[in-house]
């Protein structure tokens, strides 16, 4: 069932550094997500909410508030209110079924609680049997985490929300009582750097940073208004028009995920990455390993097995931009990283 | 039934921008709202207010509290206490009748609750009911929602106003339990920027601005003293004087609603829309859209069918002002902008 | 019965432009107040609180919280513990009486509860009738409501005061349920302004504003040093010996209220005023409906029929003072406006 | 039954002027209190403690949370708990006793309930009769309020002290219930300046001022080290070697009670008070009268009948030191203030 | 029984100042305490912990939680959950016991109601009887109480030890209800100046300043070294090593304790203390009384009975340290004060 | 058991200090611990929690929420739900097991309660019977208490923490009734200085402090991103990988453990240290005990008996790196101390 109230993302004119880093943490779940910064109208909210059209289907047991694939297999199975499923399970049935991964979105005051979840803890004390309301990181299981002005989250919000990506697990914990369930998700942030930045500690953990802004050209804004009021006036029609792109893209991402482990890279091509870190002057080795696996992931994308240096500069520019070491006060370039 | 305790919109003088602004947006409620910035005591209140009489007459079943159509077809019929009409929509009644637009305030002082609407989670947990009290957001659905001195409030609160203008919807989420009900309006600030500005962030999120300040010609002071003493010596008499001119200015309204549809630009006029947003520097490609917009909305009012260079200028003026792309401490211009 | 406790406002040495702006508010509510500034111990809140003695004599509901003139005809009468007065209006006794004006004093630390009233909102859920707690703008309608060190209240008091002030109604609202009750009065404010300003906004809405200072004759410095201690020695007997003045005063207020009515101005008194305003460069048109108003007022309190230019420079210089723009840091100049 | 844990007043070695302001009030409490500005470790505190034992008798009736002087004469007595004396007091039994005027400390941290008393509105709503706890202001009714290192107070606090002061009585409102109880009481105020200023709108309010420091004449400080050695040793003997002294200055302070209402001054004396205000620079008119009482209560002090020169520019240097205007950042001379 | 996890006192290597300080504050309980100022790592926690072993012994009521010597005589007793105590005393029994004086610990977050002890209201009000949790200040009776960091304590909380350690009680009041006990300590702060300084006001408040740093000599260093390693290794052993030591200096203590009452100044001597106050510049007279008592308890400690210049001398370098006029943003010298 | 989740500790490339810290730390739970200080992505929390896999084995009862040894002899066990052990031991039975220290991690948002458990009085009140919530303090007893990026911590956190560490146990007190259970534990921090430094009192109680940065050498850069790479893919063939090297690291450790009580150091290397720390200038006397443990610690880690010179300068360069006094604003130098 098509969804037409979301613009396709094979529509969005331009922009295509944003949209490669989008595909590439759809393909590999490990590259630790993407920032995406850049000036207002951007269409950065856009390309998010879009990508939930073009992601893979994900077996699902149905109505299962963590999006497991299996019944009754972890923790979070035995506190579940939806038991229907466990029941199948042991009677044999398959219960599961494809779905496309979700798109979650955090609100900009979302709490603490809303994003782990919360755990009744009178409940526990009085019945020993643990009660659990599962929170926006189980919803977003195996899908995407979408957190808009990201910059403008509490610190402490943003810590969980990384920590949690990074672990691919939440654990809550209570007086004592805790719960683990998993959440393996990709962490978008979206910010537009007008509106204050975040601390050098939190931007090195997302995987990779896109900058854009405004297209220059006049005759690709024309494409942007007559494509957007022409959605505007018909979704339906319009999202139509964008179906075989939609599709073509979608199989892309599906035969990269394949492809991926088949992909190599020789120890010049790593000795290259090494180089590359060293010498634009990056804190740590956080940079080295998301470069190589960036590198490897649009190698796959591009229907290849061996890295190329070009792979490697691609992905050296989006993982490197927000890595660079500054001088107080310097801020981020507002383009693409220059690498010689 | 006449409120005569309103200022009528026609006897407002001088001021033309800021009318013609409120008016294009109540013809096209996409236009995502308008911003009056302006220094104190210059009508921007009483021109909010004077609105709720010229609008246009929509359909609404009586007492809903979502200003809904048609009875029983939304989420939020079920829940509502107002069960007489979906009764009555049962039986084959047909229970909406024609009402006023309205223009709903919001208090400085506004809570999320108030704007929002609260869920009652404990009744839902108890009952398994949903039961919702409708907020601010319910009550201006299809209206306008009228934030005066819009740069003191929280931007907390500006952030859902904006967000839920954009969308089109409210949806209140409370520990798992969430409930969704339409909330279409036409989002009009007001804020004198003596006393603060909004984040640019915010700003772009206002389809247009305009800005206004006193009129300098003495005859016309004394034409806005005298019909302000005479309406508040006796509001009833003054008011019917104006009667005519406010509905005439209600029909043209309503004849530009239906004329929109109409309304064509050509590939010129798009081109010119793209190279003004370029040529005064804007962040993004949402000026362009709006000035589009803008451009044809004004057209219908102005009962043609063809988008004139003309009417882009115009519309542009209301649409960039608050857009173009400032240095640090640059603050908008006092006046309309400047395009050459 | 007299209330002895409270200084003649007859006896107050000097102070004059003070004590008429004080005057020409109780005869015309419609000035929206009036703002005292000036320096500690110049009789400011003594003024004030004198006017309570010369004020003139309204009917009203004995007991009745609103102030009401005739039982039962409002919304509050229907949810008011007062229902002895309802029940003789019903026989059609004539149950209100003559009272003096009230002065309600703002104590500093006024919440909001306490000054918009109280709407028992757990009683109206249960038993379906609402329960109000009248607050002190019900307790001010159609007399004084004083806000001494008004420049140290909260900005949101002040909104709500001056909110009601122009609106001549207080609404209170909570999930849903909202009590509305009339609340016209004149409201004055006093502040030292070395101990801080009020914002633009606010002051701009103070119908009038006086700047006073300590008096600087020596003799008339005995005088207040006689007579202040006159009255501590002897409250009483001092009262009788300004009894005369004070009832020539209530005299005079009581036949300006009558006479305001058949004052008029010609067309080049309008121009005139106008033409102070652009001149002395304010914001909007506030000032000069306020000076239109204020000359009439005094043209009244003088027991003429036509406004002079005398009348209108006189105004003027109360209802521009805080309204003249000024550069960032310019202060309000600390004694009555000079006009050309 | 002397209290021995306490300095003799008579003991205190110099700091005359502080010992004077602190006498006259305690002759006139309508000199509207002192307040004690100086260095740490010079008495301050011990001055006002000691005044307690010279301080003159009252009637009052025993075990009457207000201090009063006759049973079953206020609001206050209808809802005292201690209704022994109004029994009495109705059987014609004399319940009164003589007793000394009390020192009421305010501690720092002093909440408005803890200074004010407390309203118990549920029981007033419940039962409909009052309940009030007597606060602060209620015990210092007739006697002396001392707040040490009152610029630390909170600001509001210190604004209740001086409302109270001056007013003469206390009013505590609580949701509609309201309670009045008479306090009248001299307020003492200490202060470091070392730690902060009062507000020039505080300073004022306080009567006279006092700026104290060590003694810097060696044989002196031996006098100091001495008497307090000697009273830590054994308070008693100490105090009774003082106690022809306190004897002494309880006598002359009762008698100059009586005399005050004789005591006159001329013309030419009210007119150098007001033109020694006007050369120094004064706010208002508030010192004139403060100095007019303090020259009258000192004379009475000293047994004349009429006020000269000497007794104004005594009085002048206590009631004019916090009144001098002041430049911005200038700081209150830390001697006494020389007039010409 | 000993206590072997607390370090000897006389292992302490070198500190000789702040060792004095302390053995003087414990023989005479008047000089106001100590403040000990110095650098990390420099044994200040240490020396004072290790004081409860050398302090002296004193009557104590078995379990009584204010520290008592006899059962049954304060206030507080009678609202003592201990009552076999009273008991006992009753029949005649002596239930009073040997036992060193008590060091209690401050806790750096303690609230005001764990120093002062809560006042159970609610029971007073229902039952008529008073029930008091005593706090750190009744622990801390006839003992010492340890701030350590004490420029770290919240302003209130010092401003609570200071009072209560200068009036010997300590009282709690809350809603009209009120109780006093005894509450005579010695109050010791350390703290490091590098983390911020008192208050002056505060600071005057200690009867005692040293200022300590880290020993120079490499000799002395080793020894710190032996002798901590010694003790971490085996402390009971280490302990018995210096228990001949500790035995001598609590003999000496007792010795001085006794023998104060018989020390004399002559007046040459009171006369030189006034005179050094003086040259140093102190504010007020504190400085002068403590300089006296501390020379005395020197004098006694050191086994004579007429107090030498050399005694005044050692005495004012403690008593004047902290006490000396600064500029702003003098720091307090980090060495013993230097006296001519 | 063992847990493939984590890194193995000796796959770790270079940072040899860090480790060696880390190591030393596990042998000598006396050396207060190791703040590891550097910039992002080096491996700091890697390092930390790999540590679980290499730290020697302990006796413990199982499912003891303290850690404890032996069932039945501390306070704790009386209150402890785990019954079952104590009844074991009462029958004879050995319930202790073999099991390694753990690493317990410090939530960034820990609270007070979260770290020290909580008394819950309202039980202590009622029945008598004490019951506690373990907190993270018992869960780390006799392992290491990790608190990543603790300079993030309130100090309130890291106050207790440190006091913990130092006291070997913990005290919660809650309105006089208290509850003690020990608390001994290495405490490990990480820090990258950009986002802001310790507190220097704070700083100073960590035993030792490492200072760490990436790699520069581009093929041990490859090794990093191969060996990360190759743990991603496989976690537990690349652990297996790296068994060898773990229990040879875990036997040196071990063996150490019980050499250290043999090493002995001459007269000659306890001067050079106290030579070390007055040359380089460090406060107080902990810098000097805490180089000498650690120089004892390495020479058992290596085998020998007598510490050297050499072992001396490693030692120092660890222990007085953030204990070098500095001037305000001048920072911890990023690289390993200098030392002559």
């Amino acid at each position: 069932m098509h969804n037409y109230d979301i613009y396709p993302f094979a529509a969005i004119v331009g922009q295509e550094q944003m949209k490669l880093a989008l595909i590439l943490n759809v393909i590999n779940h490990t590259l630790s997500g993407v920032l995406i910064r850049g000036e207002k109208g951007t269409a950065k909210s856009t390309a998010v909410r879009a990508l939930s059209e073009i992601l893979p289907e994900i077996d699902v047991v149905p109505s299962c508030p963590f999006n497991l694939p299996v019944a009754g297999e972890t923790e979070c199975c035995s506190l579940c209110p939806n038991v229907r499923c466990r029941q199948a399970a042991e009677q044999g049935e398959k219960v599961n079924v494809n779905s496309k991964v979700q798109v979650v979105e955090l609100p900009v005051n979302a709490t603490e609680d809303r994003v782990v979840g919360t755990l009744d803890i009178e409940h526990a004390l009085k019945t020993g049997e643990k009660r659990f309301e599962p929170g926006l990181l189980a919803a977003a299981h195996r899908g995407i985490l979408y957190a808009d002005e990201v910059n403008l989250l509490d610190d402490h919000i943003v810590d969980i929300l990384l920590d949690s990506a990074a672990m691919g697990k939440n654990t809550v914990e209570r007086e004592g009582v805790s719960f683990t369930h998993p959440a393996r998700f990709v962490l978008v942030g979206t910010m537009n750097p007008e509106e204050g930045e975040l601390r050098p500690q939190l931007l090195d953990r997302f995987g990779l940073c896109v900058q854009i802004k405004g297209i220059d050209d006049p005759q690709q804004r024309v494409s942007v208004m007559e494509r957007r009021t022409a959605f505007d006036e018909n979704p339906e029609a319009f999202s139509r028009s964008y179906s075989d792109a939609s599709t073509d893209l979608s199989g892309r991402i599906n035969q990269a995920i394949e492809r991926y482990s088949q992909v190599s890279i020789d120890q010049e091509g790593m000795l290259e990455i090494a180089k590359l870190c060293i010498s634009v002057g990056v804190d740590g080795h956080r940079a080295d390993i998301v470069t190589l696996k960036t590198a490897k992931t649009l190698c796959a994308y591009e229907g290849r097995n061996q890295v190329t240096k070009e792979d490697i500069n691609r992905a050296a520019e989006m993982a490197l931009l927000h890595r660079v070491r500054r001088q107080p006060f310097e801020e981020i370039a507002d383009g693409p990283l220059e690498l010689g």
